[in-house]
């Protein structure tokens, strides 16, 4: 039956990070398990298996001062060749020990300038390169002890570093918006901005916050524990889910980066659902993109299985949600649920307060009625099983 | 040595809830340990113990309107006699059956309106008994299900009800200010708001933001895996920590509420310290809380130890994180770690962004320069065992 | 296209404990949102759905003396009409505020010897109502601080309660076993035999460790992050797999008890996998016993939907684990993965540590080899979601 | 009052791995952040700071076959110089990339047989060195997927490897006993013989369970939320605490390897109680053996804080402890929540079953009394805090 199994196509706007399928599998207790990947040799197989657009790090793509035009030369005409879009770039500020303590808000003010000098001049070749979207993900922006890190000044100094490179992107005239990535912890002991919450929270104390919005990654929220899909909804109903990474992880424990649907499957049900616009309200329209490490049991070949898999995964899961929201039995059952009736307000157009207060309410027939969510919930399971 | 334990008064401005004192012990396994507390002699022993303040539960204080205005009245006569000051209140939208989805945004519109008539009931009582916090804990609003809520509509009628809640209280000049209290989860799957980011997000949404701050709970953070003394300091950097609630917590787990200090002792510590201004930054100003639940082992007698015990531990702490930041040493460290540089801004004063780019460092001594946290953070260990 | 829904017979051996269908939703933090289920009305139930078999708590079914044998003489009644079985039976040690320090271990010897009379009075009802299996759950066996507890103590009073209750039912001839239930905390903060592994370790303490075995909860191992399939397959490698309680949990967080196949899915599918057989070695031969809580959302009807949804789940995910396992694009990723090659000795026959020393490795080679793993599990992905 | 902070001495008997100080801070985001440490210098140093004995990995001390000899030389001349003691070894069968499915559990019957002679090679070495321990933490031994290891297969090659082991050693005439170490997940999605539990199940099914114990980590406990002091009092109860890793953690998140003392503070409390024989029982007399990693944000400087901080850690916990189970009013607390009455036997000697079922208990009496837990408690915080 493998021929009913969906293939992506650019339509589907599919990217992924260069560093993923590049991923040569040092952790913390092991060294490399595949050689160095070259960014042409990704662009390309990556168009060959249906993808639309890539990301990069500046690291990943010019590691090295000395090789960088020519780099940049290969890369741009691979780009040209195959189509692909650069829909993404992001500065490294972690992997070099100097940023041991964070770039924006390292202790150390030297640091901190070198980090904003390193995200400027890679901003430059995002414009360059196309890239409408600039993540940020301040992994080692944080703090293993408490007296080590002053978090009140630290979140001033994010915000000065947010504020300067939205004034320079606005000065620059560049069509690029900054989109920030929380992550609760790992490789710092707690990070600052550590989930959703915290990072729309922080945007609307910026002076420009209309250039920021956010990267959510399903495993970084899924490490607090929090339900990805309701994260991303939020972020929606602030109108800031400027772009996603895609991946899956176990709940609570290290940082697994798997390939997306791995993991928390009926999550990645409802993320699916919440990006395809399936509840109503803001949808989201950027790119379908892909932050996850291939396993380290992998090679080559191994890394493109997990890339596919990856996108076919998403198209299964759309397919099964479009299934759902188009079904009758669950518009039945969505009904019985009440589900539409939250967005009726609460208070009538007109209506005082004294009016609702002067109401009467049967109580206890209210409490006693059954809301039937286990229905709807299992007419979602049935669909994602392929069953209906 | 026991004669050097401190003591507290009403100058520390501790508060207990009704209900912690007065929990009888009913959890999902088992029934009541302890028979029910009269909220008299509740006020009575905690005026006793040394504790300045106290908050209710619609439902703890009133929980029958037959007797409604008895109890008031003898509850009055107790808080005049005593001196105690009810700081706080709140209404529980989440014990009876009838609010099993929730209150502000069950998806029964008749059970919103029941919920907000119940909520604005309350607010005339707590103004009356002259609480100026009203806390907003939000535990049924949430799901175990992905279909079942629609959370853009969800956050839609949440802020309709907080934009009307305020509206009431401008209305009526009354002189209290909302406090929203986040939770990941239990009892629901997943409730709306999970952390401090989430909730300061939303504020920043409402129509009257200045009226509404946050009431973080230690084991709510903490069951995220979220460090508390951060948020409190994020809260804090928005002007939203409006009160606090101090319990303890074993991280990812059922929510234990168990007394202050325990669970996460050096959390505690860095909590006090935030709380007390030890960092510097805006500092909190309002009640010291306890939101907690005397353990079902214990009888009345061991109620009153974990109630003294909560405001000694804190005591305790307070006296080692002052230790601490009067400590030369410490001093020394902090400077070592560059702590206060960060509160330097990364660009100078009229400096522009070229003249930070054309500036050159010395990476590899940065890289290399040792930050001297773990010395620091050393010293505060050594100050929390009373070592130093 | 639901006409395909798997539909259970008693063929299947599905069993439900009475406490699940009749959870009134009492929680910490709310009352009871359903009556109290009459237990033949449940046996009736569940014979309608298809199950073969329930299990009681001594509490569920005779929660009174007084009409103690009333109900006995309805029940089996009802058990006799209906053709259902009673295949598991366990005490209620944990309801009750005299076992608020546990039953076997609590410190007070009183309540050791009012436990122990307890479970002796039900083994003996259960053996009367033809239970094979008595699963002790040691839910408030723990503690809540680290000095009320003398662990060593406490696991010398838990062996000296099961090498009791193993005499007794030698003695009385009983053809029982006993089936221990691990769980890592809450209702206590930290439980005795905290997982599968520290379960299996003391039963091989016991005097007759042949009579004891596990009943392991799939969300009490996700509550500690513990892959439960594994669990399961360690279980049954020591021949130790008694009894098994199947349910839905996320992870590190309170005890959800979801229905069958919510919460973890992906490892629903290796569950019913392991249960059946599919990887080889020792398989399971027990009941399919549910034991989870309808949501507090609903009613009676919802309920029954629930109990249905559970076995359903189990059989889609028996029917997709063994089209898994008949596939031979599976049988080929199982060989390129070498899965098969772990069953054959690491030593040959005969062969000596020194000829196995003598031996010279391609050590290069032998990294670089991919290993296959991510294309198998792509296929299990593709099979679960019902799309090969 | 820093003069009274205790100062360690080789009596103590405290123990670091190579590894730990010698950790150059390579982690999956980051590179080393500092230079590769000359093992002498390691002996040196941790000679001079009071360490009475070290433990290495095959690769920690003799990476390089072709300077095999001369490292050996020079480090047993440093060995000799300090009078520090080799007391454990260990072999490496993570780091490299041929052991990414791990070694005695590989499905690549040729990486089992490569383990197993580099396992042996370096007992031989541990012999030599003086070593009576050999730790096994098989930390690639595991899954990311369900299909790709068969659970059951794994463990009889486990067992088959331990079997071959402990023939080896007994054979060798070796003083060398075996101690597992459970880990729960990382750097493998799951691991086998995942917690204490688990591992000490598996020891029972040994053909020579008498070689092989276990060796507790704090952390790797605390990363699947269980209590570490409860796991080595059950290990203790099982007779096989044969070592253990102290080090810090904050429960379920990444490995964090903090130096002891930090993360869970009042677990550590405990686990030095448990350690020093204070609840009586089953005692601990080996090496206090740290396993942890000085923070990337220090130097050279910062890993000899860290390491003194281990071991001062420990002992003003040791003087804490000791002043706790010293304290009269301590005893009453514990004679008030009966915590000795768990050393009687439930049973009395001579005393049946019916005896024992014939006795009538005042249960509400025995429901209302409180125990009195809290109280106790509250003194071992205030022993902790240093303020009795």
């Amino acid at each position: 039956m493998s021929a009913a199994l969906p293939v992506p196509t650019p339509d589907d706007r599919f990217s992924f990070g260069l560093w993923t399928v590049g991923w040569q599998g040092v952790d913390v207790f092991g060294g490399p398990v595949r050689p160095p990947m070259d960014p042409v040799y990704a662009v390309e197989r990556l168009a060959g298996i249906g993808a639309a657009a890539l990301s990069f790090h500046d690291d990943d793509l010019v590691p090295d001062d000395s090789t960088r035009q020519l780099t940049l030369d290969r890369f741009a005409k691979a780009i040209a060749d195959t189509g692909l879009v650069v829909e993404m770039a992001t500065t490294n500020l972690f992997g070099h020990a100097v940023f041991k303590d964070g770039g924006f808000t390292a202790n150390d003010r030297r640091v901190r300038r070198l980090a904003l000098a390193k995200v400027l001049r890679n901003i430059d070749l995002a414009a360059e390169l196309g890239a409408r979207t600039y993540v940020l993900w301040g992994g080692r922006e944080g703090s293993e002890s408490g007296g080590s890190k002053d978090v009140q000044s630290a979140l001033a100094r994010y915000k000065e570093a947010l504020d300067l490179l939205c004034a320079y992107v606005r000065d620059q005239g560049y069509d690029l918006r900054f989109a920030l990535e929380p992550k609760p912890n790992e490789p710092r002991g707690d990070i600052l901005l550590p989930t959703i919450g915290h990072a729309l929270a922080f945007i609307s104390e910026l002076d420009e916050p209309d250039r920021v919005g956010l990267n959510p990654e399903v495993g970084h929220e899924e490490m607090a524990g929090l339900n990805f899909a309701h994260g991303i909804a939020q972020a929606l109903w602030h109108g800031k889910l400027f772009h996603v990474d895609l991946n899956g992880q176990h709940g609570p424990r290290f940082d697994q980066d798997l390939r997306f649907g791995a993991g928390n499957l009926r999550g990645a049900f409802w993320t699916v659902d919440v990006l395809e616009g399936g509840p109503g309200g803001a949808a989201y329209d950027g790119y379908r993109h892909f932050d996850y490490k291939p396993a380290r049991t992998e090679d080559d070949e191994g890394v493109w299985v997990t890339a596919e898999a990856c996108m076919r995964n998403y198209l299964m899961l759309r397919e099964r949600t479009r299934a759902f929201r188009a079904d009758p039995a669950v518009h039945e059952a969505l009904q019985a649920a009440r589900v539409g009736d939250l967005g009726v307000p609460t208070l009538a157009d007109g209506e005082t307060i004294e009016e609702l207060r002067a109401e009467r309410h049967d109580v206890a027939a209210l409490a006693e009625q059954g809301l039937a969510f286990e229905a709807l919930d299992q007419l979602a399971m049935e669909h994602l099983l392929g069953a209906r």
